[in-house]
């Protein structure tokens, strides 16, 4: 099975609820509280299994909690968020659980403090098997509102926050989320749609169409392909890691043609060390990679590729 | 390790966030969220392992799906809390993961339905190893705000919400979290410490002792055994079963004396077919039990009785 057969098999089934601005499909779920106004909450969570999303050894427990929060921040970055508070849950293997907790712990709050976000609760469980590690995350729109994915047009620009692939190499533990980034952004313009490149620019990309209902050209030239793309030996070139690698966590944004043209010249990011690139823009169907002999191809069908599957 | 000492040590590395009135150590943690004004919103989580907390194969993938998210329920419950969004994240063994997750989805779908409870988003994955649910629920406060465990105070009467023990023959699975009692009780009386019998009554009073900073009188002939728990045939008594099985789901709280006999009188759950029991009192320190015969004996010790460990 595939997590979009089963997302699309729940959505299928779960109706709307005028609680629920934003459901199941993005990045975060937007939830309006009784007594909070119109005001949503996002609320973000994802699932860390030792052996297929980590290893364990290779990474330690302090890179591990690390991640185990920062992916949840990059989907409250995704939505131009501000994080606000995190629950845990912990299976532990029985054997030095408590260590390993506290180690997992350091790291998790160690990127808690540099995103201002409490750790408030949790749930701690021994089994006989591997790390399993699920965290919560609660966060608050900022300024226009939750950015979703599903506000592309054809004639917007696609841009992107900095370069891409080869995450395996180390960034896909080290990465910093681009939580402020994205409000730095959302600041400055219309962020039509966004979603962070947790599963590769391919599928990603896709993604973000499919919930907009258009379609994308995407200029081979214009991917920035990252030094750990180009320094990985497999038989994969330097652009295909790019796009088809996972956990970049960057993120890929619409904004419209105007918009993009300013962002590429003020480079907003740059006292963060970051560059924006604009490696494409929304048509209204169909799915294109304009090759660097200038030959429009199908874009890449490259799935999930997550560095440890 | 246990989850205490986990608990404890974490509660000495957090400290305390003007944004979070209530965090580790209480059944849910109140988080107050920018935008939303004073109104905190309460935010909880629980990990069930396959193996550890259940046995899939006895239970059902329904069954599971549903408890998965009442455990969570019953700890808004324990605030007297009304229950709001869910979250929920999968690990699913490879090997007909899809055909487990619509179960597990129905399930849960209708106790969520019945307590008016979204399920809003979440994270899918597989792997070759057994079964993992987390299931994260936000909630709001009724009436009086939060119940926390820690507002009890001596000459207070500790009650139940229902009788106990036994509950691997089937109640463990198959249990009301007494979310519409909490929010009945809470308008008719003031909760001044409320737990859900999540740990089993040995355990879970001295929690609440523990955190309202008091002790306890409990009387062995008015704490209400249950049919299952006299129907164990074990070499343990159906009163030891009462003290120390877990998961009941009861609610254990902690009212004036005053307003105790009010309750005892009045049984205003009686149209939810459920009886208060007083089963003792609050006291400055020292956790006691009053025999049958008579002398005062220590509490019980009784840690984790999991039905599944």
């Amino acid at each position: 099975m595939s997590e979009s057969d089963h997302i699309a098999w729940l959505m299928s089934r779960i109706g709307s609820d005028p609680r629920v601005p934003i459901g199941l499909g993005d990045d975060t779920a937007a939830v309006r509280l009784p007594g909070c106004g119109q005001q949503p909450i996002l609320v973000t969570t994802d699932m860390l299994l030792e052996g297929s999303c980590f290893l364990l050894e290779e990474a330690g427990p302090w890179l591990v909690g690390r991640k185990a929060l920062a992916v949840n921040l990059s989907d409250i970055a995704a939505m131009a968020g501000e994080p606000v508070a995190a629950v845990v849950s912990l299976g532990l293997p029985r054997e030095g659980g408590q260590a390993l907790a506290e180690q997992l712990y350091l790291g998790m709050a160690a990127i808690a403090e540099e995103f201002n976000t409490a750790i408030v609760g949790g749930d701690t469980n021994t089994w006989e098997k591997p790390l399993v590690i699920n965290v919560t995350l609660l966060g608050t729109p900022t300024g226009r509102g939750p950015v979703t994915r599903s506000g592309a047009e054809p004639g917007d620009w696609l841009m992107v926050t900095g370069e891409l692939g080869g995450s395996i190499l180390g960034k896909h533990l080290t990465f910093t989320p681009r939580v402020h980034a994205a409000q730095r952004l959302h600041e400055r313009c219309h962020l039509k749609a966004m979603i962070d490149l947790s599963d590769g620019l391919a599928k990603d990309l896709r993604e973000l169409c499919r919930a907009s209902g258009c379609g994308a050209q995407i200029e081979a030239a214009r991917i920035p392909v990252s030094a750990a793309a180009q320094a990985m030996t497999d038989n994969t070139s330097p652009l295909d890691h790019a796009l088809g690698d996972g956990e970049d966590f960057e993120l890929l944004f619409a904004v419209s043609a105007q918009e993009g043209a300013k962002l590429l010249e003020e480079q907003p990011l740059g006292d963060m060390g970051m560059h924006v690139h604009r490696i494409g823009e929304v048509i209204p169907r169909g799915l294109y990679l304009i090759q660097t002999n200038g030959e429009r191809a199908p874009w890449p069908l490259a799935g999930y590729q997550h560095p440890f599957r």
